[in-house]
């Protein structure tokens, strides 16, 4: 099996269907649902079986397209208020990535741009094409981010990364993994990665190790609380990490944990890389602060995957799903139009993220 | 029911038994085994049956006891020389504890000095003196921590605890958690207290969050990677912690994950306290660096407490079940003798710590 082969989410031939990996089921099965029901997709995005940022903007640029596909309106007004409706209840699947509202914009943009030149047929058909570029796109960005984040690794270098931002996360090559896939088409077969688990789902156990294992990477994996020892152990030479939205001044979300894997990498002295799509950079939040941070069901934390509780019943659980990333802890964010160094807001500027 | 009546480890009347209440069935099952062969208590000690530093050496004490205690042998040269066959297996159960050796070593000083004076019926009896002696010890000195870790506390303090280190750690009480038993004694009814996971054993989840709501306290269960949010989001005033064992300078080894809160600590200008007894502080080893960190399998990570994988199959892990924290990272140790400030070494001849 080819790790770069796991299509994360593709548009069926027929056009009528979303096929996603249901990532809920890694590493034990590979399974791929077949979607059409815009319910039916924001659950996928809500329950995490397609995840990961850039993943999700693709999984929403195509849901919003196939829910208006099958439409039997010829009247643009009607089509653009059902879009519109349809819009706001994907969007609405999960509150801290920006790629999901980020695709759906760009989506009504093309109906705004083009609502009185064209059809609803032909509307439908220029959808499908923005999506497909999209993730198209996407593709692009995640190999561009990889190259960049490849000329700051040496042979033989330890990574550590921090949930799943891989090629699981994205259409293809990932973000904080790109780096590692390119390593592998240059024949470099000396890095080692470690993956965090990444409490409470296990994005790191589950997807992380299972990927870079079937790209044939020296994978290992380690529990959250492990990082201080493995880092103090001088196994780690770069933490690479994804992000799901970079404020304006570098601070970033990212899923529970990073900042605390931040925290440690500046204390160790380990260079701390951000790799970021500039879609994921939203300008028009100065800081963290402003970042709505998702709060997820206590019973991911007490049963795990199981039935069997492994806490006391009642027992109160905080279950943030991410955390802000203070820019001051960040050695650089790894763009697909290059690597920013701190200032941020000024390097966002000189790459031309606007 | 009363989290303090929960007996962690106590002889049974008949004195032939190891009662222990099985906490790796926490919390889902209150169960005693009652053990009397020595390879089911070392059993016990490995597979963490009975875990936590002191209660470890409560163990440890009344396994020697048993091990020799239906011996049908009246030669005191071949009793004591099955004594030291049965503490070195005693002792190989688990590497980072100090309170498993110290326990066995002082079993063994009452053996060595009073040989020559006692019947082999009668020395049996000494060593069970001598055990139980520990065991109530263990209660003093964890109480007395509790009132010296009581003092720093102030009304609504909201107080960060890692792994377990409370009354089922100890003979009663215990290290981390007894400032809060001895609050609860004066009325306090403010206090909250947040337990991080500790995978991958979830002692915090299944020990602490267990003891600590069944005494009534506000608590709330995090994962690990939550730690750095919740500190962020000013909801941690103090951080209590146990050990394992404590080096002359002050760093010392505790469950996975320590010195990651520690520096987290450090970070959020959170004050960070150790709660040891006198006997976990090892003034042979001058630092951190000397002290075995106790590899465990990896099917702990990978399986968690069932049997489907969690993990890609095959895939490496490391598991070191301790880490050592710096003792830079230390505002103070809190010991049944008083709390020890920095420099360590001082303070520790001070408190008449030899």
């Amino acid at each position: 099996m080819n790790a770069l082969s796991l299509d994360t989410v593709v548009l069926a031939e027929n056009k009528q269907e979303l096929v996603i990996l249901d990532q809920t089921l890694l590493p034990g099965e590979i399974r791929y649902l077949h979607l059409s029901r815009t319910e039916d997709i924001r659950e996928a995005i809500y329950s995490l079986r397609v995840r990961g940022a850039p993943a999700i903007g693709v999984a929403a640029a195509y849901g919003i397209y196939l829910a208006v596909a099958g439409l039997e309106e010829t009247d643009m007004d009607r089509f653009c208020a059902v879009f519109r409706e349809k819009k706001a209840y994907l969007n609405s699947a999960r509150p801290t990535a920006v790629n999901l509202s980020w695709a759906l914009n760009r989506m009504e943009r093309v109906l705004d741009a083009e609502r009185d030149t064209l059809s609803v047929e032909e509307m439908k058909r220029r959808l499908c094409q923005e999506a497909d570029a999209i993730r198209a796109e996407d593709i692009a960005i995640s190999r561009s981010i990889g190259e960049y984040g490849f000329s700051l690794l040496r042979h033989g270098d330890g990574i550590l990364t921090h949930c799943n931002a891989g090629t699981l996360a994205t259409a293809k090559y990932g973000t904080a993994l790109a780096p590692i896939y390119i390593a592998l088409e240059h024949g470099w077969d000396d890095l080692r990665v470690f993956c965090d688990e990444t409490r409470p789902l296990l994005q790191g156990a589950r997807l992380s190790a299972f990927e870079m294992q079937t790209a044939g990477v020296d994978t290992t994996l380690i529990c959250d609380n492990m990082a201080s020892i493995t880092m103090k152990r001088g196994k780690i030479n770069i933490v690479f990490v994804g992000c799901d939205r970079v404020a304006a001044n570098g601070d970033f979300a990212n899923k529970i944990g990073t900042s605390g894997v931040a925290i440690l990498a500046r204390y160790y002295g380990i260079p701390f890389y951000v790799c970021a799509p500039s879609s994921t950079i939203d300008l028009s939040i100065p800081s963290g602060e402003h970042i709505v941070i998702e709060e997820r069901p206590a019973e991911e934390v007490t049963h795990m995957w199981y039935a069997k509780p492994m806490a006391p019943e009642g027992v109160k659980v905080d279950n943030p799903a991410f955390d802000v990333t203070d820019h001051s802890l960040i050695t650089g964010i790894i763009t697909e139009k290059g690597i920013a160094y701190p200032p941020f807001d000024r390097a966002f500027a000189r790459l031309g993220i606007v």
